[in-house]
């Protein structure tokens, strides 16, 4: 297995610009290309690595190439009540989507409390967290769900049939990191095979089934038709309960925007959300809130540590440690073949290559 | 281990007529009482035997004599928005609070969307499908969370110091049950150690630790200070994806209601709850979202099976088939220790014993 010191430092400053060239090469509007670039950025400096650059030119900007993101999306209400509406992505890129439904969320929960947002007809937005982390930020409880490709496997089946679907939860705190929950259905998100893959190293047995529904440790066990298994494992270890809050994802993103669950999505890479936010002082003051919140953060924190354990964390709290850290460094670290698919996208668009 | 055979059937009309008077006898007003019963049956009729009758004597019943539930309860709105609510239970059965709130939840639902009522000062409502299942008969997902017990530990820590938080949620289908889902965010529920203690049988490690810290299979080990694991169990396996989820239902719950996360409530049975509801049809109309649940539905059941499994089975469905079975034959199983429990009730409260 390839050392993570392996990976290189790359200014942010320099990581947002080329990638808005990019786009912009593409045809993507600028502010769309901002915030796309600006989102992926986030999640490498908060060590979301599966989900930063290292997609940018192999998933998106391939996928922009193959005409399944469209560059010029008219993104519309398509549905509306006081807390509720459904948003069409018209297939654009799932960021540009995701950020105009979690504000129109946020706008219904100004007016009502709660703003709920089905999203159909989108694409893959990358990590869930921005989304809620937007709303957490403005003293509301953010909540992004997004169906998945169908690479998960149901308790008792052999092969994947239904979406790594992602339910991420952020809320305010007094400390110096918000409560970010940012996790798939399944037991890891396919994002942590593809790292494995990349660094030569297999995977715990548990996480997945090969093609033929056998456990494996395989990394690249899903580019073969194998699957990922439910949050849980085994039926005996919850599976039921990581297979049910994937159906959730489908029910409150595909099924409520109109568009049908994961597992009926044409496989051309379209995706459908949930964009939620909850306004905190509807129901008491922020201030309250974030008191009770600070009072359960500490009282988790001062539990007693298992031999070896320097620390009890709470989601989002190492995430936030990072992003501080590389903000103030002024750099994301890349892999040296997310450089190279980078380097590849640059030469084929005819944009300046100037990362490295 | 005992048999499953040992249980004896009680008729459901014996039961609700007895429980009623157990609890007319302890003062509590007829129509609480009545729900109470109702919801506790509901939860025995679907197969959910630790959330039954089981708890009615030693748990409910018990707590009410210790005045740590409120007889007469005056239950209030105390913060009110169009989509949003909190409601003070005054620390009456969870049961009637819960139905309380589900109901407002449905209210505000029917003119905004949305409706989500965060209830403080309740106590332990039974299963938690019941609110959300409410919800999902009339045309609406249905969304209940609550703080259980301070019985689960931390990744990384020894001892159980935050609730065994359940989420549920229930949407409609055009099939002969609904998808409803009912896990609690630990491994597995506190309840699922109480069967096995009753039945003499052990527990397979992965669900829960020791007093020290360490792995152990004895289902009484809650009683002495140990607790549960996060749902994945292992950091490794996706113990913080349960951690996080138990800190989501303790922001919704406990948190936004303004009493604290489980951590922080006093240890006299005190519980706060989420009720959510979702009217379909202000996102779509309702037969085009039973359309696409049945599609997907009818896709994850048609899943290649693993040698020896006969069925992929969808969240609530195996208890829907289990509600028909005992509705028509007019019985619920009980364990013979349960039915003693409630002829030591009986005599205690003076009132006649009729079920067997």
């Amino acid at each position: 297995m390839a050392p993570e010191s392996e990976e290189v430092s790359v200014p942010i400053v320099k990581m947002q610009a080329f990638g808005e060239r990019l786009f912009l090469a593409l045809g993507v509007p600028e502010a769309h290309a901002r915030v796309t670039i600006e989102t992926l950025i986030e999640a490498d400096l908060r060590g979301v690595e599966s989900h930063g650059v290292a997609h940018l030119a192999d998933f998106y900007v391939r996928r922009m190439l193959r005409e399944r993101i469209n560059r010029t999306p008219r993104i519309q209400i398509v549905s509306d009540a006081p807390a509720a509406a459904v948003i069409d992505g018209d297939m654009g890129l799932g960021f540009v989507v995701a950020h105009r439904a979690i504000d129109l969320a946020m706008e219904k929960a100004q007016a009502t409390g709660v703003g709920l947002v089905s999203v159909k007809n989108s694409t893959h937005y990358g990590a869930g967290f921005h989304y809620a982390l937007k709303a957490a930020r403005r003293d509301m409880i953010g909540i992004s769900i997004t169906t998945g490709g169908n690479i998960v496997v149901p308790p008792g089946a052999k092969r994947p049939v239904y979406g790594a679907n992602v339910i991420s939860v952020a809320a305010p705190t007094g400390k110096d990191f918000q409560y970010v929950l940012d996790g798939s259905t399944s037991v890891v998100a396919g994002g942590k095979l593809e790292i494995a893959a990349r660094r030569g190293a297999s995977i715990p047995e548990g996480w997945a089934l090969d093609e033929s529904g056998a456990p494996t440790t395989d990394p690249t066990v899903l580019s073969r038709g194998g699957g990922l298994l439910p949050l849980g494992g085994s039926p005996q270890m919850g599976a039921y309960k990581g297979f049910g809050l994937g159906i959730f994802a489908d029910v409150m993103s595909g099924v409520l925007s109109g568009s049908g669950a994961s597992l009926a999505l044409p496989p051309t890479g379209a995706a459908s959300h949930l964009l939620a936010a909850i306004r905190i002082d509807a129901f008491e003051p922020t201030r309250e809130f974030v008191r009770h919140m600070d009072v359960m953060i500490d009282g988790l924190k001062a539990a007693e540590r298992q031999h070896g354990v320097d620390e009890i964390l709470i989601p989002g709290e190492l995430e936030a440690r990072l992003e501080r850290q590389r903000r103030a460094e002024g750099d994301i670290p890349v892999h040296p073949a997310v450089i190279e698919s980078l380097r590849t996208a640059a030469e084929k668009l005819n944009v300046p290559f100037d990362i490295r």
